[in-house]
């Protein structure tokens, strides 16, 4: 079975393509190093330096003697995306392929527009060469919970069910998004669904959580094989950040209040996730969506936990609550549904302090290359509006 | 006070330049008469010859005495948008200028890229220069009733409150677009909705019908003044294409069944509503959502009432039920909300025989630049999949 990897080179994607080849699949992988230049453009570098896509590659083949295939292109590139889709045919297309960061997309007009014409026109271009080369293939496509936002009822997994003055439907569920960039995810949704509804398209939704994690069962393989572990204010998760920041001895970024509530999950469980997720692929015309996370904490909880993981390390840890850069609703109900990927047997790797020990523990060790300046917020959900 | 109206050169822009310059409104028009080249590119010609927007504003100043101010450019230039914006600085912004076809849209996957690129990207760039230039302006949004779809429940005027679980909130109402046109005003929507509550912007959505008509008030004050007249597959509306058919004895060209319900309005009416949208203006952070239609009709109500019309006139029409080109629902419930303008004073001009006959009459009058040819749909909504 053939799997095609778009974003391979980053967080997600490569660990993502390792496990994958692993388990047994044929694998592809596809990256224009946007993500890359967006690093340079930040003046930020991942935690540890990370080698060339071409040299992870062969240095998987080195360790375990199993090929993974790359092509490098840009998927606003149509012909570059038809012509790779032509010869691939893929089983399954895992589309990571996009600008992932709430942060940058908030910059500036410019990040905004640019943010929603890569994530928007790539995927609109892949839907119609999947139309065009390989109809049967299954999207699975990711997106995130902050596509919600914080609603006062609970979140259902993409779709409602709404009785109203006495008739029912069963819809999309309306999101409120966070930043430009959570809603490039929402007009991604919005375009596939459609996609789905009209040609028969197959096609799997992930609103995944806020993702923690440095290692997975095949990066620990062998040190070319890590992935790119951002700490900083723009590509870093929450919990990441925190981690990084208690090893050289910053006080923890806490935004506002902190009472801000999301989904999260270990990177191990998003590969999980992604596999079930191929093993059951949406049928013709269908639109799956899952809620992709296993525990929601609050800002302050991760906070917590980091300082608790420093003590038990012998680190005093100390939060600094900063002004909100972001526009959002500090003190807010959150019930987020999660259970259709358990239902189909995902076994959640859980934030236990041994877990939280372990991930810190390997921060410190690594932590020389640490930039302490780039842990603040520098973009504020008002910038465009100055 | 300042009217600024995008897209002025269109159907429904160039009427409302008129209409509220007429009412003592200061009005600038912009286009970039990409409409004119969408008509090129398809080989179709309004009813009438419409004289460039530059000799109708010379024109409408000869008869009037009133000035129209023009800027010609492009609103996916963000450097054109932010110095007009910084020179006029208007009170109200009437933002017609989008790609406004399904059909076109649905062509191929250029023509979905290009019109989600050019509406969204667009809409984007007047957000982020409004509140750069002139933070307090008015946003009066076209949008479409297609965006909502065919839902099973009563179509609401933009929010819905939705209990579910125990809990309420009001939300966005879930949205299911007939196309990747329909998907483009969608996503301006959510973008639009996001700039209010993050910016505290001040915007107004009109979720517009089908428009009919070909007179207002100000094109019948002399010829040169007409606005542009569709009838053809692609950017003609279903009414105004039967009453055109009918005048060069072509049968009706209804989609499948004719049970496709719609809602729709008076040409005058979306003067009207844009007129009270100015003069109740959205709060700052508020985005106000109004159903723009009078009245609501099946395909097969227009096509009746335009053979009824022609039986008065001693014409012989017939209905041809043509296989459906498009991918959509044919029997379906259809009860949209529509008393949100009505509340602010709107007063329906109704589609009365009266009215039928005086627009079949005119239409008669003017047919002798007739394209038979252009009738026939030839965008097939599976088009992406061939």
């Amino acid at each position: 079975m053939k799997v095609l990897i778009l974003g391979g080179d980053g967080y997600l994607g490569w660990p993502t393509a390792m496990y994958f080849s692993n388990l047994g699949y044929e694998v592809m992988v596809v990256d224009n190093f946007a993500k890359r230049r967006w690093e340079l453009e930040e003046g930020i570098e991942p935690l540890l330096s990370i080698p060339t896509l071409h040299r992870r590659i062969a240095r998987w083949k080195e360790v375990t003697g199993k090929n993974i295939e790359l092509k490098v292109g840009d998927l606003c590139n149509h012909r570059f995306v038809y012509t790779l889709l032509d010869a691939y045919k893929p089983d399954a297309i895992i589309h990571y392929g996009e600008q992932p960061s709430a942060p940058y997309s908030m910059q500036s007009r410019a990040t905004a527009v640019y943010t929603q014409y890569n994530n928007v026109v790539g995927n609109l271009n892949l839907m119609f060469a999947i139309q065009h080369a390989c109809p049967n293939s299954h999207l699975v496509k990711l997106g995130t919970m902050g596509e919600y936002g914080t609603p006062n009822i609970d979140i259902e997994e993409g779709w409602i069910t709404i009785d109203h003055n006495g008739r029912t439907d069963t819809m999309m569920y309306p999101k409120k998004p966070h930043s430009f960039y959570h809603l490039s995810k929402v007009h991604d949704s919005n375009n596939i669904e459609f996609a789905c509804r009209i040609w028969g398209m197959r096609a799997t939704d992930l609103n995944q959580g806020v993702v923690y994690g440095i290692e997975t069962d095949e990066t620990i393989l062998d040190d070319e094989l890590r992935t790119s572990f951002h700490y900083d204010d723009v590509f870093g998760t929450v919990l990441n950040r925190f981690l990084v920041q208690a090893s050289v001895d910053v006080p923890l970024t806490v935004y506002g209040s902190g009472m801000q509530t999301r989904g999260a999950l270990n990177i191990m469980d998003t590969l999980n996730c992604v596999r079930i997720s191929v093993e059951n692929p949406a049928e013709k015309g269908e639109f799956k969506i899952f809620n992709q996370f296993t525990e929601q904490f609050s800002v302050n909880d991760f906070a917590g936990k980091v300082v608790s993981a420093g003590e038990r390390r012998g680190l005093n840890v100390k939060v600094s609550n900063l002004e909100n850069p972001r526009v959002e609703q500090e003190d807010h109900y959150y019930n987020a549904k999660h259970s259709k990927l358990v239902d189909l047997g995902l076994e959640p790797h859980l934030l236990t302090n041994e877990l939280l020990d372990n991930m810190l523990d390997t921060v410190c060790k690594n932590n020389s290359r640490v930039d302490k300046n780039v842990f603040n917020p520098r973009v504020k959900w008002t910038a465009g509006k100055e």
